[in-house]
Formats: structure tokens, sequence, C-alpha cells
């Protein structure tokens, strides 16, 4: 996520960075245009349409879908927005469960036994990064502790389900507290809370990535959008002549930015520009963690 | 559901899959263009429709009646998503609690004690693959532990309600380890929400199967849908003649396609390729669940 | 609530049901378009209105306000379905209480204690049925337990909230069962959550069944779509002639079946063709409980 | 909020209700239609507007701004019911919190405990009293009690926040139960979730009450309405003529009307005919607590 | 936040207040009107369009885009305001929070213990202070409490995160109290949903301060107003002569008003006019915890 500021409107008229949709759809938007002209060259020299042509009024079917079309973008947009906001309000989860079970921590065990501490100022940011590159499919070892303690792993093992391993090892660890006498049954039912949310968390975060919108909303979306777009030129063509070329570009522009923004938001734990800063919420999760737990 | 490649529009637009509504609507549109051409014959060669005639206006109620119609297929669209996606969320909790019952099961249990893992390993995944057999109306029966357990039934009794046997199954053991010391009373509360949480989410996923959207509305979409495609092409033909023909296709195959693609999404648990990959979801937690519990 | 096959769509069309909007609006639909055809026959003979007069350009503000009407009838959809299916949702809930509560009651009473097992096999789906006939209006008097149990009363009093009383029965049941030392605190606890589910249930069907929507909406859609009508005719006789009454009659049938669905749908606890099968339902849980508590 | 028969709709349209936006915009729709009399006026008989003119084309603007207005009304719209649904669901936690305590305290409390019982039938009521009284800012002092009770105040302090005292007294009666023994540690943890439940109701009712929507929005909302509808005359001066005048008038009734309805729905602890019938309610809950109590 | 009375709708016609977006956009709209004048002069003395001259259709475009830039900026007044709505709920659950945890201990502790209650009186608001201060960017240092408590720092570390400081001192205040049996651990368990919800609080706070809508959203909105409106002179110079200025200049108004609102209202933490009154909230609390624990 890139950080701006938002005042300057001249600036975003001109503005054409790597994210911008307009790069990514030139080619496209040329192509079009290019086959624009030829429609309108064929039926000004061509066909010679006049106003009595039928073709003419073809532009009352491209009003009649316009709301059909504008309606489906933006239920696509909000689809899309919701995920990416959903992902960002799961990963704002984290940093909370991460503070909450430290601070709960911090409290209910004896500050001077350094080693309950060492373990849970390790262990628990360890999650958000291991969450972090299982989201993106990268393959981490980590090392839950040092030196040796009784029921607890200390490397966890690539080839499993990397996040499960941490989340068993801090149970694990809670568990071991409480069967050594360190803290009380009902502290036990106070830390039950935040045990169970990172692996919530992490479920959510893995239906967001692997379920995308419905196959059949994608391919009718860009059907629809193509087959609207490459219609318009022919009646355009004759109330707008060559104009139509840079009208039908535009159009498309519009209506291909909107599905291709939202194509790039609803996955939002990729490491493009509009994806969540996931790398930097796990370092503040430590530094908080470190902080509380010191 | 289809994994794909989301980006090459031009492959969008010629594609058509086995899914794809443009096979499924072919009849009826193909119907529709004969029907267009007959009307805009009649009109032309029949009637001679002139700028005189009243028919010529009546685009203006289509004009008038096309933000309702598409108001409410972005209704319908809306809802029949949202089914999608609380099934979706739904089978996601599903993971998510499997993971935790596993990893409360593992932390809070004997580690050398096999026959309690054994049992929670094999029950906790036959909960999900119960639950895709109960919403797809298959009757399998499973075996849900080797051996004899006092107060456990080894086998399901497939006539009756398979998912609330498991999960009964599954809280009679942990009360049997309550009862038998193995657990504290403090456990059993840890243990209760998630418990509690696989009768929730097959309760709400049998709701998302039985309660379609509401009669009256299935109803008057359709009928809106046909009585609006059906006068269309009489004073289309009068401004657009025979192109009234492909037109009257096209608007008609645009509102079919999201009334019989929302018909599709809304009931999630089928075996269409839009419906939830249920039985994969299953197989994920078998593994993961043996991981945690090995 | 019918269950239909949805795939046939000319079925659709012709199919005019006992709860199809089209034969309750039908005498309203004829006398509007009565009444346009008396203003095209004034239009047309009387006032001899020709393409000089303003009244032609009337259908400007019929435009103008479409956007307005189609997304207050938008609104009105969205929330009559979101109380619809709220009041699903809560039943649905309802399933899901009763059925997690037989199963633990099955697990922490000893299950050769028949007269537990007898007592909650029939208090739990009495709740269902009396909350049912309670959103009915209905005054039916149950039984709660044959013979004498202390602390418990056998029948309900029909001058009092009924559903109340039987779920103070299951809580004071249950609390018989903590005193006695049959469940422990723990066991109690875990409880809870289902015991506190049953009213919370019933107080929210009983806020959907008794809060319309706010007065002043339902009577501002009601006189914008019978003003908005009304005035229709006066710019479409000029334009369309005759054909303004089939028109009109057609714009209102849309107009109002949407309204007119909506007030059916918003209340979702009474006996029509769309409202919740709670008689199916309750018997569903009697069923289940009847089958986990055997 | 007024009971009434839906049905009739001829009555809708004639019905003009008190609290009716008609009889309160009506002043300023007819100055409005005095004011698009004298555009129409000067047009056609001072400036004697002609087709050539460019004023004959600004219905364009209102035509393309039309879908900006409708959606933001849609927007206001959704708002101010949202609010007064929200205020509307607070208040019917309260019925089933209120219940669901008493409950709870006649089943873990000893029958035969008068006392216990007087106190609670008196102010679990109250509670709601004193809310629907603190919402509408006026300061009753209610006494909680008869006789002394150690460590519970008799009557509420008005110069404090009332319904906080209540909860205080409410969450003090229930610790002496506690720490008198009459009540164990786990029934206390059964009773929290109820407790806490008053203090959040309270809360977020005070949130709706004291939270209008932005500022900005407020004012843009209407500066567009008032700046749309006096533009509007000078473009339909020359389509309509003096047909303008009922026509502004019309337009500017079903904007205004949809601000001014937001605006009553959105605050709805009042007194209007719209707000939610608090004293009823409250009423109920005394009723329902009185028999379960009794 | 500004209190104001909503009634009058002359004064909000020509009320131009030091927030109002007509004086923030002001210079770009008088930009706008001289650029529309000039493309007008040009159009009309310059290349003399006439009534053959395709540009006059260009207006087509622009209304087949209307829908599209409408439905963008309602999707980008529902985000702004969910963010602003949400932000005002977590103060809101803040104020319950704080009260609901002060009731509490005044009924769990021995309300002669005025250390304690000091304590609390003191660190309760101080939170809320805190938060504001935080949101705000603000370094402000905070002591916690007068004289020696063991275990708890008297004053906050202003270089690192400060609410976490409180909520720490807050928790290890109320485990002091459970370990030296001042409180027992059913009541432990009471106090910890006050406890972690003031961590989830913060934390969802920064979540709304720290992620503004995705970047390529609010760079392609801007982009298509400013070319939307740069385009509009071109088409309406023929059909509105020099009336495209005053008309391009509303239109534009309209636009970016919402846009402007938009980006206003999403940050509610700063210190405009619309932002939430976080520091009379904190005095509220104040208040009412004092009045509590008094």
């Amino acid at each position: 996520m890139k950080v701006y500021d938002n005042k300057n409107w001249w600036q975003f008229l001109f503005l054409i960075t790597k994210s911008d949709t307009l790069s990514k759809l030139a080619p496209l938007i040329l192509l079009l245009m290019v086959y624009s002209l030829g429609v309108a060259y064929a039926e000004l020299h061509y066909f010679k349409v006049t106003a009595d042509s039928w073709v003419k009024n073809l532009p009352q079917m491209h009003s009649l879908l316009s709301f059909v079309i504008s309606m489906l973008l933006v239920f696509r947009t909000n689809t899309a927005y919701d995920r990416w906001w959903e992902g960002r309000k799961l990963w704002g989860q984290l940093v909370n469960t991460s503070r909450n079970l430290a601070i709960k921590i911090a409290a209910v065990t004896d500050s001077k036994d350094e080693e309950i501490r060492k373990f849970f100022r390790r262990a628990i940011p360890i999650y958000a990064f291991a969450l972090k590159d299982h989201l993106q499919s990268k393959q981490t070892q980590y090392s839950l502790h040092e030196g040796e303690i009784e029921g607890l792993p200390a490397k966890v093992d690539v080839e499993k389900h990397v996040p499960n391993q941490i989340a068993k090892s801090l149970f694990a660890k809670v568990n071991l507290l409480y069967q050594g006498g360190k803290i009380t049954g009902d502290q036990l039912i106070v830390l039950n809370g935040e045990l169970s949310a990172f692996t919530d968390i992490c479920g959510a975060c893995e239906r967001i990535k692997n379920t995308p919108i419905p196959y059949s909303y994608s391919v009718f979306i860009k059907k629809f959008i193509m087959l609207y777009t490459l219609t318009l030129p022919i009646g355009y063509a004759y109330l707008l002549g060559y104009l139509a070329a840079p009208i039908v570009g535009f159009v498309f522009y519009v209506l291909a930015s909107l599905e291709l923004i939202a194509e790039e938001i609803e996955e939002p734990f990729g490491t493009d520009e509009n994806d969540l800063p996931m790398g930097k919420m796990s370092e503040n999760i430590q530094r908080h963690v470190g902080e509380i737990l010191e």
C-alpha cells in the first residue's frame, strides 16, 4: 500500500503510475480504437449509412443496457472491496489478539519468569510472519524457542501447515503452564479466546485467498463488457463519425478498469501496491509484543 | 469450482464453457430472435408502420422500466451471492472449528494416550464428510471408531440425521473424558465453543439449502423479464428493422443470464462448477487434523 | 413456502397462481386502463393535443423520477427481504439451539435416567410449537411433563406469555439438576448459551412481527406510485394514443407488485405461501431431538 | 408508531395525516410553484424563448444529475433506516435481556425468598423506563426498593446518569447474593452476560441519539436539492410552459420528502409517530418480568 | 461535530460554512468555467459547429457514463460513511466498556477499599484520553496512580505504544486483586470481557486510521471525474452555448463534493468539523466512571 497526498486533483489526471489501469489496458484500448475507426470508415465511405438506416438507432440498446452493466460493475466493486476490507479486518484482529495475549500473559505469569516471557515474545509475532508467508505460499522454517521445552517442538515442519503448528505450540505451552500450576483454571479460560482466535483468523484469510468470485460472474462480466464495447462503434459511427474511436476507447477504459481493479483488490494477500502491508504489520506486532513482555 | 487464469479478455469473449449461460439459453434466444423477425416483418410489410404510428414510441416504456429491471436483477444477484458466500464462510468455519478442536484436544490430553487421539483424528474429519453427504442428500454409513468405547456407538444410523449423531458422539466422548477425570472442568468449558459450533454450522447450511428466495420474487422476476423482452421488438422493429432480432436476443441473454447465474449460485452445496469444493475441503480437514493429532 | 421447479421459463409467463400479484392487482389495473383510455380519448378527440402542446413533454418528468421510484422500490424490497431472511435465520437458530441442547443434555446426564430425557424430549420441541403459535396469535395449552416434578408446573398458563413459561421451565429443570448434583457447575456454564438463546430468538421474532417499516415510508411509497401512474397517461396519450392504456397498466403492475410482495414478505410468520414453514420446522425439531435423546 | 391497515391504496392517495410530509412541505412547494410560474411567464412573454435558444437544452443537465441525486437520497434513506432499525433492535435486546435475567434469577434463587424476587421484579423494568426517560431527556426519580438493603441505595440521584445507577444496583445485588452464598460462582458467570448487556444497550442508544449523519452530507444534500429544483423551471418553461409549475412542485415534493422522512427516522427515540413505542415496550417488560418472577 | 438546527432549508442554500465543499472547490470550479467559456467561444465562433457536426452528439457518451460515475460515487460515499460510523461505534463501545468495568469493579470490590477505586477511577478514563491522543499522533505522558503500587508503573513511557501500557496496567491490577484474593476466579472471568475490549477497540481504530480506500480506486475516481468534466463542454457548447460554463461548473461541484466529503469522512479521528468528538466523549467517560466509583 502506497501512502500519498490525496489533495491534488490535477496530479491524478496526468499521473500514470505503475499500478494504473491505463497502462495495463493501453494495448486493448488502442486495438479497440483502431477497430472503431475501421467501423466508422466502413459506415461512412463504404456502406454510406444515412438517416434512414436502422443502424443509427443502435445506441438505444446501449442506453437500455447501461444500467445493467453499471450495476454489475458496482456489484463487482462492492464484493471485491468487501473481501479486501475483510482481509484488513482479519489482520487487525491478529494485531489485537497478539497484543491481548501478550498483555494477559504478562499479567498472569510471574514477571520474574524470563523463560515464559521469552517463549511468548518469540512465538506470538512468529504467528503473524508465518501467516504472511503461508498466504503468499512461501515456505519458511521458524524456530519457536531456543533450548529444550518439554512437549514443545523447537522447529516447525515446513511440509505441514505452518501456522497450525505455531498455534498448537502456543496452546500446548499455555496448557503446560496450567498443568504445572503456573496459571489457574480461571486464567486458562481467560486466555482461551485469544488462543482460538489465531486459527480462526488463519482460516478466514485462507477462505478469502482460495475463493474467487464465482466463475460464472467473472466470465459473464468480461463477456458482457467485450460485447457491449464491440457493438458500440456500429451505432456511434453514424452519430459521432471518427469521434467514435476515442469515445469507445474511453468507455472501455472506464468499464474494464473497474473489472481490473476489482480483480486486483479481491485477493489482498499478494504483493501488489494495493495489497495489505502484512510484513509491516507483522513487524509492528513484534515490536508491541516485545514492549509488553519485556 | 474451476481455477482459471483471469487475465485474458479475448479468451472470455469466445470461450463457451459447459457452464456458460449462453449454451443454456441458446434455444430460448433463438426462439426470441425468430419471433422478433416475425414482428419486424409484420410491422414493415404488413402493417406498414410509419412515423405517425404510436407503436414507434413504445421504447419509452422500456426505458422507464429499465431501471426497475436492472435493480431487481442486482437485488437477485446480491442475495444469491450472499447465500453462496455465507455457505463458503460456514465451511471456512468448519475448517477452523475442526483445527481448533484438534489443537485443543492435542494440548489438553495426554500425548501418550493414543486411543483418545485416534478417536478425534477419525471423528472430526468425518463430520465434514458427513455434512457434505448430508447436504447432497447422500446416505453414507460411517464407522466412528474401531473396537469398543463405552457409551459411544461404533457406527452411525443412516436412517437418522447423520451429522447430529457424529456431533453427539464428539460431545459424549469429551464428556467421558471429563467424567473420567482426564480433562478438568475448565478445559471442558474451553472445548465447549468448538463442540457447539459443529451443529450451528450444519443448521446454517441446511437453512441455505432448504430456503430459496421467496416464490413471489422468483416468479415475478421471470415474468417481468419475459414480458419485457416479448414487447421489446414491437417498438424496436420500427426503429431498428430486422436489427431488432439480434438486439432483442442480446438483451434477453443479459437479463436471463443474471437470473440463471443467481439460481445456480444461491444453492452452493450441489456439484455444479460454481458450487463449493466441499469434498476437497473435507480432505484438507482430514489432513490437517491428522497432522495436529499425529 | 411452495417448492417448485425453477427451470421452465414459459411456465412462469402464463402461470397465474393464487399468490400471484397479478390476480390481486387486477381490479386496480383494469381501473387504471379505463382511466387511461378516457384520458387518451379526451386528449385526442376533445382537446385535440398537437405537437405544439406542452403536454407532450410531460414524460420528461416521469423519466426524471423513474430513478427515484426504482430506488425506493429496491430499498423497500431489500428491507422486506432482510426481515424475511432474518426470520428464517432465527428459526434456523432455534433448530440449532434445540439440537445442541439435546446433544449436551444427552452427554452430561446419565443415559439411564429416563425421567430427565423424557422431560427434555418433550420440553425442547414444545418451545418451537409454542413460539409458532405465539407468533400466529394462537392460544394453545401445552403440558410440559406427565406426573409431578418438584418446582416445575405441569401445564402452561395461556393467559401469560407462553414461550417465556417454557423457557423458564427449561432453565428451572437444568438448575434443579445442578442443585441436585446431577450436573456440575462447569456443565451448567456449558448449557447456559443454549438456554439464553431460546428467549433471544423469541424476542427477535416478536420484534420483526411487531415492527413494520416506518409509517411515513409506507404511505409515501404508495402515494408516489399512485401519483406517478395517474399522471403517466396525460403525457403518453399524445405519444402512444390508446396504447397508453396497456402501458400504464403494465407500469403500474410492475411498481405495485414490488410494493405488494414486500408487504407480504416483511412479516414472515403468517400462513401465506411465502411465509416460513414453522410447523414443518417444529416437527423436524421434534424428530431430531427425539432421535438424540432416545 | 401507528398501526394501520396497509391494504387500501386509494386511501393512501388522499389521506393527509399529521405526519405527512405534504403538509410540512406545503409552504415551500407553493413558493416554488409561484416562482416557476414567474420563470415561465418571463421566458414565454418577456424573453420569448424560441427553439434556437440554448435554454431549452438545460434539462440535459438535470437528466445527467438525476442519478446522482437519486442515489444520494437512497444513501440518506438507507442510513436513516439503519439507525431506526438498530434502535429497534436494541430495544428488542432490552426485552430479551430483561426476560432472560428474570428467568435466570427465578431459577437460581430460592423460590421462597420473596425479598430477592421483589427487588428484581422492580429493578429490571425500571431500567427500561429509566432508559426511555434518559433518551427523551426527562428526569425522573425512581425508588429501587422499599425498606433497607445493605449496600444498595433506595433511590436514584437524578443529577447523575440514571440508567448507570440502576445497572450498578442490579450488579451490586447479584454480587451480594454471590458473596452471601445464595448463588454460586458458576451461576454468577451465567448471569454476567445479561448484566453487561444493559449498559451496552444504553450506550448504543446514546450513540444513535447523539450522532446525526455528518454535517457535510446533511448540508450538501439540502443544497443540492434546492439548486436542482430552482434551476429546473428555467429549462422546463420552454418545454412545458405553465405546466412546469406543478411539475417542479411534484419533483421537489418527492426529493424533499425523502430527506424529511430520513431526518425524522434517523433519531428514533423521540415522540413522533414514527418513533419507537418505548413506553409500551417498557410496560411489556414490566408485565413479563412480573409474570416470571411472581 | 457541529450541532445545528436541521429544519431551515433556505439557510442551507445560502449558508457557506468553513467546512463547505463549495469554498474548497471554488478555484477549480472557476477554472473549469473559464475553460468551458473558451471551448464554447472556439466552437461557436472559430470552428462554427453546425447541426451536421459530430461533436453535438458527444453528450450521448456522458449519458452512458453517468450511471457508472454516480454508482462509483455512491460506492465511495458508502465506504467512507461506513468507516466513520464504525469509528463512532468503536468509541461508543469504549464508553460502554468503561462504564461496565467501573460498575463491575464497584460491585466486586470492597466499597471501603478507597485505593482500588482511586486506581480505576483514574486508569479507566485515561485509556480514552490516551487513545484519542494516540489516534491524533500526540504524545502525552499520563501518570496512572499516585504513590506506589507493587508491580504497576506509575507513569507511561511515551516512546512506546501508550494505550497498550494502560491496558496492561488495568489487566495487571485486576490480576493483582485476583492473586491477593480480593476477587475470586469467577469474578476474574466476569471482568475478562471488558479488559480485552479496550485493546480490541484500539486496534480497530488504528485499522480505520491507517487504511485508506485502495489507492487504485482513489486515483481512478478522481481521474474519471476530471476526464468526464473536461470533455463535457465540448458537446454542451453546441447545445447550450455559453450556458455550458455554469452547468459544467455545477456538475463538477456535485461530483467533486461527494469525493471531497468522502475523503474527509473516511478518517474520523482528526479534528475536522465532521470528525468524532473524542475529547468530549473522553470527558463523559471520566464523569460517569467517577460517578460510579465515587
